[in-house]
């Protein structure tokens, strides 16, 4: 079975064509500048990259091409033989806890959540529509970003604040990455070969959380309300003292919305380092003695630690840490500076091991370490496809 | 030697006088609804409570007031029995992070921080100036609420935002509830007779704050720029998604000091119970089935115990917690759910102590605890006193 595998943006659509079960990874693809003029695609098949620039109008069009080039490239003889399209959509707020076949009264229905993800959810629907008009006989799945996270308790997703903020405004913590941290609780419990593992998934790319996850239910996650707090990441500050807005907005004569850009755009490992918001750079700064990269480096280290510490006593003493996305999979340094911070929880590293592995999965811990650490590369557009299989079998 | 130590506010002047080294307490009170009208003052004095209604136009009136019942009820023969006034100061920035005999160009560099803690130290000062004016011969000093926090590390007080609000404006981590936390260490090391002990400081009243203290030195702690972060606290929200701030003023067409408001005034215990901000009616407000409050209850309690377990890894394993203040001290619920929440770490409540331990000294863990619990009175007016003697000795 094929099945597509779909992340739309506001001006961007990333597909991956996997077969199912076997799990292969048939074309992938990337349209972008969709609608702002200048756009084109880029497609890996067969071992091969092409780039083409076109005239991409709006996603409708994109998905046109995209179809063009799956025939072309023999990857599908025609439309029919795609058997779904599953759709990565930012917010299912608390109503979807899973992920579900995607019709008419559906979409009006998670459309009534876009303010809680204005730059996400409505491109994300966009990209539905787009292949719908496209493919109206093929059916289209939602996998949400939050849906894993909804088995968290009351008194672990509502905030402190006045209750009736969450009663009339929905405002709660909906925690994100959630398709991540499902891939790797998955991955990991299938390989460890046990169902109630307690496992601290750590998914740190240039956007990052933390998820404390029990026998397959998560108990907590280090984003919120929205994907800005938690531990710090490549430009976002995570967690800070909510006075500092107004007083920034006094001191530096700016509005809500700018300081609120600064802190999602301008903070973390950025703002910190003044260098960049990539941790390649900020290794690279380092070792050119850049002082203020150090501090973004330790800082960024310790926060991930705290998050382990909390977690690592909320689950009652996890049963394995995983390390995903980016620099989770690609950071080694980071790791080790990350590990050597949660020493206390008898947690000890092997370094030549953990330089070692990169980008792919392994065990990074000695034997006598008392949790065991894993690094896990993620897989998401595999989770949404696997979820769009699930529901049309 | 008799030291008097004061603690002034906008409208209220709160005094203690104490002889050192003994510590008795010869004589405390309040003055209230200073310059707002219907003011008064309460003294207690051999085991006695008076309380008078009279005119107190401003704080050196009060302090007239003040001088007038020490004489009266014969504490003192004159002002010069008086040797030296300790002041609290909410706010002494990164330039104290020691109490200091105050002058009047200390008291100038004191004012530039006012913007830090704009309640606070221009309350804290119209205090020391009435002092001075009534009692111009005796020596006074400041003592700090940031000062014993000023040992953190670079990369524990700065936020993950640009670097410059720090270097232009100050916005770092600086701490609260300082003179407590050094008090509890203090006390505590000298009860276990060791002086490098990794202190876990829990001050728990209707604000709340933890310190993770090593050797005498805070490595980290709960509050930050301004004492609204960190743990749930009797109206104040503690940690929260700072993007909720933007979604609310939106939502309820509310200014950024409004919302500001809401978050510092209307959450915490009271946002959540609806029913109080007084540990003491949500006990009662569970014990009558209110689910709101045993869901504030419960929150407030894994919130402190998140930080505890955080603290613990930071400290690289504590040797003792401590709590203090109002729930600290006398709120053995709240103790024993917090203690629940933090098993992993090996700590165990001995309950029916725990229970009989209200408002004083005693250890409250079992032998078996990995970590030994006590409750620490606080004595903030105390510390100050002693700063004091210190200083002028």
């Amino acid at each position: 079975m094929k099945i597509l595998s779909v992340n739309a943006g506001s001006s961007s659509l990333k597909f991956t064509l996997i077969e199912l079960p076997s799990q292969e990874e048939l074309i992938s693809g990337l349209f972008e500048k969709i609608g702002i003029g200048n756009s084109f695609y880029t497609i890996k098949v067969n071992g091969e990259k092409l780039k083409r620039e076109v005239d991409l109008k709006d996603h409708s069009v994109a998905v046109k091409y995209l179809i063009e080039e799956l025939i072309n490239n023999k990857v599908v003889d025609s439309l029919e033989d795609i058997d779904g399209v599953g759709h990565r959509i930012v917010h299912g707020a608390d109503k979807y806890s899973q992920s579900v076949l995607l019709n008419e009264e559906i979409i009006k229905d998670i459309e009534s959540f876009n303010e809680l993800a204005p730059l996400h959810n409505p491109a994300n629907l966009v990209g539905v529509r787009a292949f719908m008009e496209n493919m109206p006989n093929t059916p289209m799945v939602g996998v949400f970003d939050t849906a894993f996270h909804q088995t968290m308790k009351e008194e672990e997703f509502i905030y402190p604040l006045p209750y009736e903020w969450y009663a009339k405004y929905g405002v709660r913590k909906y925690g994100f990455h959630g398709t991540s941290h499902r891939f790797i609780n998955k991955t990991i419990s299938e390989y460890l070969k046990k169902d109630n593992l307690k496992v601290i998934s750590c998914h740190i790319g240039n956007g990052a959380s933390l998820a404390a996850i029990d026998g397959g239910k998560v108990v907590d996650t280090s984003m919120g309300f929205t994907p800005t707090p938690g531990v710090m990441m490549g430009t976002r500050s995570g967690d800070i003292d909510v006075s500092i807005i107004p007083y920034i907005m006094n001191k530096e004569n700016k509005t809500i919305d700018e300081v609120m850009n600064d802190i999602n755009k301008k903070s973390g490992l950025l703002g910190i380092s003044g260098v960049s918001s990539d941790a390649r750079d900020i290794e690279l700064a380092i070792s050119e003695g850049n002082e203020n990269a150090k501090l973004a480096f330790n800082m960024f280290s310790q926060k991930v630690a705290n998050y382990i510490a909390m977690y690592n006593n909320i689950l009652g003493g996890a049963d394995v840490i995983c390390f995903t996305a980016g620099i989770g999979e690609k950071g080694p340094d980071f790791r080790a500076e990350i590990l050597k911070r949660v020493a206390s929880l008898g947690i000890k590293v092997d370094e030549q091991i953990n330089k070692d592995t990169f980008g792919k999965f392994g065990l990074i811990s000695t034997n006598d370490s008392r949790i065991p650490v894993y690094v896990v590369p993620t897989n998401e557009e595999l989770m949404i496809a696997q979820d769009t299989y699930d529901l049309i079998n």
